[in-house]
């Protein structure tokens, strides 16, 4: 490739994960207190020498994660707190503060940003987060950006690198229901039991951030990695693959489906297990633990927080690469295909 | 009015300021660890009993603060960090760590971007800040929004409310040239000489955030306010009076005004002064002390840094008001115009 090529490719030839890479690959040397930095679920800056702060930011932009026109303002600002709170929860902190940065075009209605407002506001709060500050600015499409802080200490932050060959591989929750609440949103015309409907909108609208699961599994002790489901169950395990440098071996039947995915997925013509495995969105945690941790670790997610935990695999040495089991005994490589910006 | 014309009101209806009070008027009570929260350059969030973690964000939105086609990347990213550390100098502090929130339209060239993130991550390297993480997404336009970090105690905090009758008020540098580098951008066909054209130019496309000059005044003590000017000399200083309670007598004849100012205004047909009180994205320090600590403040910063230093007015009791000296010995009221966001 010439360099002429090279300077008229776009981002979009890259992809997003090319080009976090390429800017990344770009940056000197980090500051000595940067103890986890780019490529993880949060950065974390030693405050001292047990302290970390976290720091995490995430964007909700109009056309692209939502349409201003059909969407409701509260639920909007709940879900960019929920996913910002999910990589809190992905690196096993505390969440404390937040600032949250306004993009709107002038004829947006004050009513719908004081909504947006609140419930950005509830959410973090919900979990002890407060706003610090933040920005509005005038734009001719509506962006939310919000940039949010947490804490946790040296010996307890969970992060994406720490997954050791023979690990199990767990999952929170069930998975797919917010593929499902995004093929409802797009075919409000489909018939749907309500109750079904109710639970795969909240899944897509106003995700649960698996906070309270985080830190029951940070005091039970033992997880080797952990991340949160953003991209997909395929995508953020080939994430923890990557940083890891292991391989993978996923069971399918084991793999939580939830019951909204199960019930919306023949209506839409997909298999539920591929909406699991790559709808992305779901915000479960998704960790690894010794084998003689695994069971505290699910029995005491489970009893201190009422959701579901189930080993899904386990992890094996590179060489062994990346597959999944099916039913049938058959095992098949993983693509790790989720979601991606561009 | 009506609930129903209430719900109809637009942000450009109650403009930024109204917009902020408004979001602002619906928060509970913050964090017993928030030191200083929204209304001031930064947010101060308390770290121990003496350190201060300073948080800042601001935005650059493509068709409101840049020209995608017409701007260069490298400049564009040295400004987004440069008016967010500005706003860390207005608080004293030292800048430590960033994040940036990249919206990209997928047609973006690769060139671009990387030399917008090289310009950021230029400037706030320059100023010891590194970059700590981020995030890419797809968008119509393009937004560069940076979060930045600075450190600072309890004891070196400056603030905007703390200005008293009697203190002086100073300026650093001279004002006016980034509204002349914006007329020349908007008018590239009027014929100004070359040294005068960078100047404007260098000022308004890449600031330089008055870090050394805070740090100055911070060691030498005795500054009771300070305000960095994003928005204008008349808006940052009513900022300023808002928040300190306080009136303000301006002698219009001390102002400094860049020579840029001057060169240019004649030939877009406005006074050069109305550059220096209006024009705003000057960047420099506004600040209060008291008449004792004045002579101290203004010798140290230009002997430390080169930089000027003017006492421009001085604080008075709000009853008073707000006022301009002009040089026939008129006093005008003085109106707080500066930039708006919608």
């Amino acid at each position: 490739m010439t360099d002429r090529d090279e300077r008229r490719r776009t981002v979009a030839d890259v992809g997003e994960f090319g080009l976090i890479e390429r800017l990344t690959s770009r940056l000197g040397p980090p500051r000595p207190d940067l103890f986890l930095g780019i490529g993880d679920d949060v950065a974390a800056i030693a405050l001292d020498a047990q302290r970390l702060l976290l720091v995490t930011c995430d964007v909700q932009v109009a056309g692209t994660h939502f349409v201003t026109a059909r969407c409701d303002p509260g639920r909007l600002g709940r879900k960019v707190a929920a996913i910002n709170l999910s990589d809190i929860a992905a690196a096993g902190g505390i969440p404390t503060h937040f600032v949250s940065s306004l993009v709107l075009p002038p004829d947006t209605d004050l009513a719908f940003v004081e909504a947006l407002y609140d419930g950005l506001g509830a959410e973090a709060r919900r979990w002890g987060a407060d706003v610090v500050g933040g920005n509005v600015s005038r734009g001719p499409i509506l962006v939310v950006d919000v940039t949010l802080f947490g804490e946790t200490t040296r010996g307890e932050l969970l992060r994406r690198d720490g997954a050791r060959p023979g690990d199990s591989l767990v999952v929170t929750g069930r998975l797919g229901a917010a593929a499902a609440g995004l093929h409802r949103t797009l075919h409000p015309e489909l018939a749907v039991a309500p109750g079904v409907e109710r639970e795969a909108l909240a899944a897509f609208e106003t995700p649960t951030p698996r906070l309270r699961e985080a830190r029951a599994l940070v005091e039970i002790g033992g997880v080797s990695a952990a991340i949160d489901l953003s991209d997909g169950l395929l995508a953020d395990l080939g994430h923890v693959c990557d940083r890891s440098g292991v391989g993978v071996s996923l069971r399918s039947r084991s793999i939580p489906i939830h019951r909204a995915a199960v019930a919306l997925a023949p209506g839409a013509s997909v298999d539920a297990l591929d909406w699991a495995l790559r709808g992305g969105e779901d915000y479960e945690l998704l960790f690894t633990a010794p084998p003689g941790r695994t069971d505290d670790l699910v029995r005491g997610v489970i009893e201190r927080t009422g959701t579901p935990a189930t080993v899904i695999g386990e992890i094996v040495a590179p060489a062994r690469g990346r597959t999944m089991e099916l039913p049938d005994g058959e095992r098949r490589p993983l693509e790790s295909e989720g979601w991606r910006h561009f």
